[in-house]
């Protein structure tokens, strides 16, 4: 039995929805889980999850210049299984008081990697076994699990890109293993982020046979999948570089590049992050929106990065303008599917009480709910909107645009058509407008 | 007839090979047009092309922050049709004494816009009739035309993703005269640069929308230029962003996933610019390198850009390592087939005498041509690519490999090797050796 | 007399304060310029200020990429002094309707440039005659004027640091004669930004006889300023690059080096604007709040970039929690002493209508408003900064820190009390718990 | 007595100098120590120095994302200070085989760092005895030494700006230890970098006092200095963040305002290392050149950065344009004084093979010493800085640019200068010329 009686957070009650307080860092001024918006709950719109590493694993705070600084003292001196059984502990009194609903994991954050292969996933075995069950007596839901193919010296130079095909199959056993229990797990995604699958230097590299090999993995495991009668929804998440110079999922365009050449479109959706997207060169939705346009938003990793630093910062995401545009993206496509809203996020190195967690998670829900109120409200007034279909009118209201559009008109039509009307009228974009308008919802 | 007779650069005659001339700027060190390596005179390996804009109109040294700076005494007082030809004239002598055999110009580079659609077609066969007649005269030709579609301020709010059908069409006008000039001109090539094709601000952009009707228009020319029967090859030039805050096609492989999208991947290949590939976050060659992967690099517009600054610069390219590693991609893949290496590059703002446009271009050529002999003799020597077939040997040895690679294996039997096989050797990326290595190629 | 009875923006009359009014973008919701708040009116916290540059002359939309856009019908076919007049009663109408009561002026935005320094000199005379008769009337007032040494091909290669002496005179001449005109039009400060002032290559540079050059000026303008009896303050204004590559002026603590080394630091103070700020690598406030703690803030250029664009896009400054920063740093000052909060903002090239030019500034002062009245309540209540004055305790508690801040320790008893106390808690940043509350006051 | 009878690089010989050998990675191509260039040997030149972190300690290459990798079977399963001693005899025979003379610290790299205070003065008592008698057994001597004040937890938020006066303590006994054996094994500079010397948020930071702590620590170290009668130049080390968002010593200039504003300026020099000058947004060699105009260039920490990269990568230097850049800087000042060229570069992750250390300082090695031999002909044939002399010539020539510069003219005199001599003549700027001319002796 789980020893879920022990509470390891004793001065933090479940965090309660308290829009008056002042002052109480540990309630939600925003986020009502049960309260309908747009006729859905906040709860089912927002489908919040907490990953496991940065959490109950993570290195502890340690950076590339610096110790872990972290003070758990719940972990005592367990090791192996039984202090990954007390992670799991902490983990689903934390979920519980937050009142999140879903988790995420890689394997060997949630389980301790053997010596082996057999012992690794007799390891995972176990660890499920006692996942199942804190599940079921807390009907929190596994959002994705992932493998790690990034952490081990073995995957230094690439898992599935590997210039070893033994590494390769390497992580063919830990894909196959993580496909095995998210099954088994109810999990409804399973996520590829491929850290180490990219170059350092172009001088040693055969980009694409490194490609070639990726895609080659993928088929295997969509056949591996349909073999199975499994139904885990594939994603990928993009990431640019860090810690490799250059990866190939460099962002939700160059993934759909690589799924469309593979012919591998049909099988993956993707999870994105928007620190990941600043770091290629994007605003922090830009990924998220384009995603969702062509019906590739599979899920969300929400954080956000600091854009002045070159690195993955995995803070929590504390500005309104940004949860709100991403609100406003989800309300459009209906809300997510599979998916939700992951806080890929870890407290700073030098907030070191464990009730930081707490509140790092709860000032980012109460942001995101905030974030829903304000889209709702841009959505159900309608004025941003109808200012954008305005812009585009002539799309639908001239009938050579709706000819075009239709895919029924010719280059010389078109000449004709520009010959006869002259010189087009100069519009305003009217960012400034847009821009005051938004203010107005996001600010009053 | 033209005014060829005239001479714009009296003080300079042709430029000579002189491998052993020291301080004098007006010579090759390294290119040597006839001379063969590996089976192909230097001039063929690099065809070398001069951009119209850069060096005959351009904004004569203007920046954001100041007013035009160049002495072009060649201009005069003459305007419109006549100071366009005056330009051409200038431009094929300078082509000429460079010993530089391409060239490629925007629509209104060559001839002036007019007050009409009618009117500027009109300018642009009287001046397609002028360089023809030059083309036959020296044996120069056209290796790629484009449309103008970022500089009126008509197409402020985007070309073919204007939210205005009129705006559309007039573009559409552009490219059809464009595909019709080339033509005539016997261009192999016809550039789209999508300069404003993007957004300022997603407050107000119907991102998907635009995209649809970009692909509308490139499938309007694709059929239009089968039923005329003609043959350049059309090619998207990527950039990331400038003038506009985000442009559709960022980079390589965001333009592949939307080639691919829109089911125009057969019809379309790339031109490459290194210092947009810098823009968007890549290293200089990683564009040219992917592109010709995925047998897309259709030309390449040759520059460099300063990346501590975020903005196109488009100097003159000066870096041996890079130029050999653009030399490199080529001589693997046997050279261009349609495209060739155009200088996109400007003398700096303080240059101001006709004389630099010559040493800008010398210089450039020489660092390309020393690039080649460099990457020629890496290719004959084989020490490199064979430190890396060494790397990968596995994939071939290796009987899982090969089947892997022939997509024949299964997730099962990748997994069953790998339990077999246990622990895989670490094995060093010697990163270290190959940078040196390839510096004892370039620098001896 | 003046024109000022012609009115330019007859659709739109003074903009007033209208909290409850939605969806009339020509009223403001925050902004009550006499409003008290902390105990001086909104409009002395602020002191707003529009640069004629951007909303009166500017490129009228050009830029790199493309021509003018904007439409302004009052510019007629008006030239010289005339045209230079007509800007000025669109500039001062426009001023008045806004309520803003300060305003800057390059040198030959006001009055255009002659042929000679003569004929420029006594076109400033005409010019600022004419300024000075519409201050009176509208009692509008100069906050600053500056030379403009960045935009003639003259100062391609630099201004106060050009290699040519006689170009550095000519420098001199713009300096002194807008030292002269500004003391005329009670101007309270002297802006200098060295836009030309840095090296596009080191090859070629002298940079440290440039920056000796550079002081020699600063030295002669402070004795000429002396001698003369001029009051204006003089401001160096810091910008990392653009249009040059590096600017010596690269930001502000650089440009306080430079103050120093020459012995300069009691003469100048900074005229900090965030968008340079960025540009340098800093976060929006940084150069502000260092410039304040150093006692050196003397004014602000306000606007906003974009952090993913490399270069300055002078955006209206839209975002609260960077307005709230700026004002808690005001509020933390004491306000502005001789400067104040000029708005060096332009439309976007695409907002072409004239209206747009209420609507950047009218959401900007919005946005600086709501952004004092946030700023003025965190201030009040005083819990941000109790949990930062909590977090430095020990300094004013320990005797030793008193000791160590009065420069009374020596090494040795920091040591000693080291060894003595033994290893230090370790205390949380709690940067999530700043950051929950900042947010708590910024969106409610 | 050392350990050093046992080789630990077996295979390895003392690296030699054979110009000729071709394939053969483990000898100098370029470097030659005692062959003279302009009148000293080019080991006095370079002063080559390796760093005993990144090689001998290090995080064994483990990144924010994986584990360590590298292979040092000589570490067995020694600790404390037996590893401590090991490493010290591997790094002695290391430097001795590579023929380098001089090699830097920080205190607990060397020595483990104890439970106390007194403990951790102990273990480098006993460590600084066997680095004494390993110095004289071989003549390897120690260039600067430097005391870690952000690796352990107790300064994550920050050493000598500590909010805690109890941190700021502990710094203070690790810096006077440091001063104290650095004069024990006759180190010649002691170097100070603030890895947490700033901010992570400005919200609950007091970035005045923090600095005004650092320098009344900056004033109790040159106080004990001077009282105790040592000698070594003390250093500070800018780097513009990482690990903390933003560090105080961003970039030379700005720790130049910082020590003039506290009145340090003439007890400090600049150690700089090129990647950090590149993550502050400077061209690599921008910082060592602005350090050595104004006197300030101590040290070199030398490596090298990705720049398409946010963080510091510390790859080996291996661009001759850079190595030849810092050479011409060097000869400019007539070499080092008290400072080297420290190699504080560290083998990719994937090296993991110890030949690997011997690669890639052998590398950058010869790049240095074929830096040193380009950047000697250059000057020893003067053609660029003959040009550089031409473009500024009016400074020395015209009689008021000789009294602008002594401190003589006013502005006045300058405008009438300005006035007599009328427009000035533009100059080229020539950058495509010096280019091409700096190309020729790099590249031949």
């Amino acid at each position: 039995m789980s020893e879920s009686s022990k509470e390891f957070f004793p001065d933090i009650s479940k965090i309660e929805y308290k829009p008056e307080s002042k002052g109480d860092a540990l309630s939600f001024k925003h986020y009502n889980p049960d309260e309908v918006i747009l006729g859905k709950p906040m709860k089912e719109w927002l489908k919040f999850s907490v990953c496991f590493w940065h959490t109950f694993v993570g290195g502890g705070g340690a950076d590339p210049f610096g110790s872990p600084t972290y003070i758990r003292d719940w972990e005592g001196d367990l090791e192996g299984i039984e202090l990954a059984k007390r992670r799991i502990d902490v983990a689903f009194e934390f979920f519980t008081k937050l009142g999140i609903e879903y988790y995420c994991f890689h394997d060997f954050d949630v389980a301790p990697e053997g010596e082996t292969i057999e012992e690794s996933h007799n390891n995972l075995d176990v660890i499920t076994d006692y996942l199942l069950e804190k599940q079921k007596e807390t009907n929190i839901n596994l959002l994705w699990a992932t493998q790690n193919l990034f952490s081990n010296p073995r995957y230094m130079n690439g898992g599935m890109t590997n210039p070893d095909v033994q590494v390769f199959c390497y992580a063919a056993a830990q894909i196959q293993k993580v496909m095995d229990i998210n099954h088994k797990l109810g999990g409804t995604n399973h996520v590829f982020w491929g850290g180490r699958e990219g170059y350092q230097s172009l001088l040693n590299t055969e980009f694409k046979s490194e490609c070639d090999q990726m895609a080659m993995m993928y088929k295997m495991a969509v056949d591996y999948k349909k073999r199975k009668g499994y139904t885990a929804q594939f994603l990928i998440e993009p990431k640019p570089r860090e810690p490799t110079k250059h990866q190939y999922d460099y962002d939700a365009q160059t993934t759909l590049a690589f799924l469309h050449e593979y012919d591998l479109i049909d099988h993956f959706q993707l999870n994105i992050e928007p620190n990941h997207t600043t770091l290629a060169g994007h605003e922090a939705v830009h990924d998220i929106y384009v995603a969702s346009l062509y019906g590739k938003l599979g899920s969300i990793d929400s954080n956000t990065g600091d854009i002045l630093l070159g690195w993955d910062t995995d803070n929590f995401p504390m500005d309104l303008a940004q949860s709100t545009a991403v609100m406003s993206i989800l309300l459009e496509q209906g809300g997510f599917v599979t998916g939700g809203l992951n806080f890929d996020c870890k407290v700073r190195r030098e907030s070191v009480d464990p009730v930081d967690l707490f509140i790092g998670h709860i000032g980012a829900m109460d942001n995101y709910a905030l974030g829903l109120r304000k889209a709702a409200k841009m959505k159900e007034e309608g004025v941003l909107k109808s200012m954008v279909v305005e812009r585009y009118l002539s799309w639908e209201t001239d009938p050579l645009g709706t000819k075009i559009k239709n895919g029924e008109a010719s280059l010389e039509e078109c000449v004709e058509y520009a010959k006869a009307k002259g010189e087009p009228k100069k519009t305003s974009g009217k960012q400034e407008l847009y821009e005051m308008v938004r203010n107005q919802y996001l600010y009053g």
